[in-house]
């Protein structure tokens, strides 16, 4: 898979910069660790998800080209295949539940993707895709449970082992799984003595449950501020990944996430979504182990509401 | 004056890191431009100002080490002193006006520094100043009028030149002129095809009726958003080099420094104050004559009170 991950890196080379990797200093001192944070935030459409997004339409970039991508997200993932289709020249469409909010599908058009609706529930959102694939031969695009979304993924833990000399331990966020199986298979086989954490929100801890399980269970995700991390069950090709190479899971409460959101904004001067948050509000919170190492949180995401961002700087 | 830039530059470098110049997606569409950012939002004290800070100090250490340094401001440079003198095991005395607020007041003592309060008006800060420098020799710093001011403000321009390969034209906040003298100093000599703008608050337009005026004469500003660029008049070592090399100076206006904060934050994910943001400000606003070239907007601080901030994020 390393091959992968750096034949992805090659291929989104002319597309994507390096996220810049910032060294800061307020949360250097307040956990006693030398820290630095991944800027995926400054990433075009605010989030890590162009990664998987331009390395998934680029591996099958005749057939997009001739019969579109087709995908189903309410959040960062579709934004992200907007942006990407639009760069690549492909029509793209979004399967979003009637559920989704205004803003995203304004978001998500804005950049000139076609959002198709669909009931609320996970089985008609199948069904949409699979429908729109049938009529209309669209490449279907995966969140996270993809090869080309995991090697893309990995683009990211290769671009930490050029900005930093040493062995770090770096925190992840977790949804599907995809960032931190492609940021730990980089990682862990080119520089062995780092560690990989993720993070969950508890309010949706299907990973935390299944690796306690050992196999794949299904979850009952609860609303969280992390909305992009709701996830029912781990991929069926991430678990392994995540079983094989991450050191630990642990898991932050609503009231941790909105601190570390808040600490961001005000300390480090930069605006975080929940889900993007979770690594420092875990750090925070006292419940990373990172055994003597530099700390890396990557920032995965910054689509935070104006409303949400504000009511938080408040209380 | 270039080869005292360079100079500052050496010295700078075992303390401050360049800062992350960032191209913007949103920005760039929104403007018909190539756009990037400078972020010194993200150095330590959230702003430019440990450049001339740190340069200030470094120039006369052993005097400083003996004796302390002493600086009057209630703003980011109080902020950047008690961080660089910290660093450099230095003792600071910063004198703020009984108006300064609570909040300033707190941030600049966590950093190590001695507050020392004096009457509220330009006058009583001056003759504290001098008083404790008589009374202990303390190194007298100044925030924006002095060589070192300048040349470690310069450095920020030869960084800029290291990050871009072509001529640009860079948007400056002007407060003292000490940011905007040094940059041009060091973009113009290296570069003449650039072109460099200074832009103020509307309520604060010393500069620009300075440099109508054809020589230095004092305003008297009002309240705004840009707390950080209130300036009464030119300083009489910055006046000349802006005259030299600064290509126009533009003004905006209170509502457009909040939908450039506001921009910053939702599309760009970057936490900037009222004065780091007036750049974007008068882009937005369509004041900017960039005569072609790609834009690069220095995003100088990022210390908004996070209700200024809540407030600007909702309405």
């Amino acid at each position: 898979m390393l091959s992968a991950i750096r034949a992805a890196r090659q291929r989104l080379s002319p597309y994507l910069s390096p996220t810049p990797l910032v060294r800061r200093d307020a949360l250097s001192r307040r956990l006693g660790a030398s820290v630095h944070c991944k800027l995926e935030t400054l990433q075009p459409t605010g989030a890590f998800k162009v990664r998987p997004a331009f390395n998934s339409v680029l591996a099958g970039l005749d057939a997009a080209r001739s019969n579109g991508v087709v995908t189903s997200s309410s959040g960062n993932f579709a934004q992200a295949v907007a942006y990407a289709a639009r760069e690549l020249d492909v029509h793209a469409r979004i399967v979003m539940m009637s559920s989704a909010s205004a803003f995203k599908r304004d978001r998500t058009r804005a950049l000139g993707a076609e959002v198709v609706d669909c009931a609320a529930n996970f089985e008609a959102r199948l069904q949409t895709v699979q429908r729109i694939h049938a009529e209309t031969g669209a490449l279907v695009l995966s969140a996270y449970n993809s090869p080309e979304t995991v090697t893309g993924d990995g683009t990211l833990g290769l671009e930490l082992l050029d900005q930093l000399p040493e062995a770090f331990c770096v925190v992840v966020p977790m949804s599907g799984g995809g960032l931190i199986s492609g940021i730990a298979t980089a990682v862990k086989e080119l520089r062995p003595g780092c560690r990989v954490i993720g993070v969950q929100a508890a309010a949706s801890p299907a990973w935390r449950v299944a690796l306690d399980a050992g196999e794949i269970v299904t979850t009952s995700p609860n609303p969280s501020l992390a909305d992009a991390l709701q996830v029912a069950a781990p991929g069926d090709l991430t678990f392994p990944i995540v079983q094989r190479w991450v050191d630990d899971v642990v898991l932050v409460s609503e009231d941790e996430i909105e601190a570390a959101v808040r600490w961001l904004a005000v300390e480090e001067k930069l605006v975080v979504e929940g889900g993007g948050a979770v690594g420092v509000a875990a750090a925070l919170a006292g419940r990373i182990d990172r055994q003597g190492l530099d700390l890396v949180f990557v920032l995965s995401g910054g689509n935070i509401l104006p409303s949400a961002l504000a009511r938080i700087l408040t209380t």
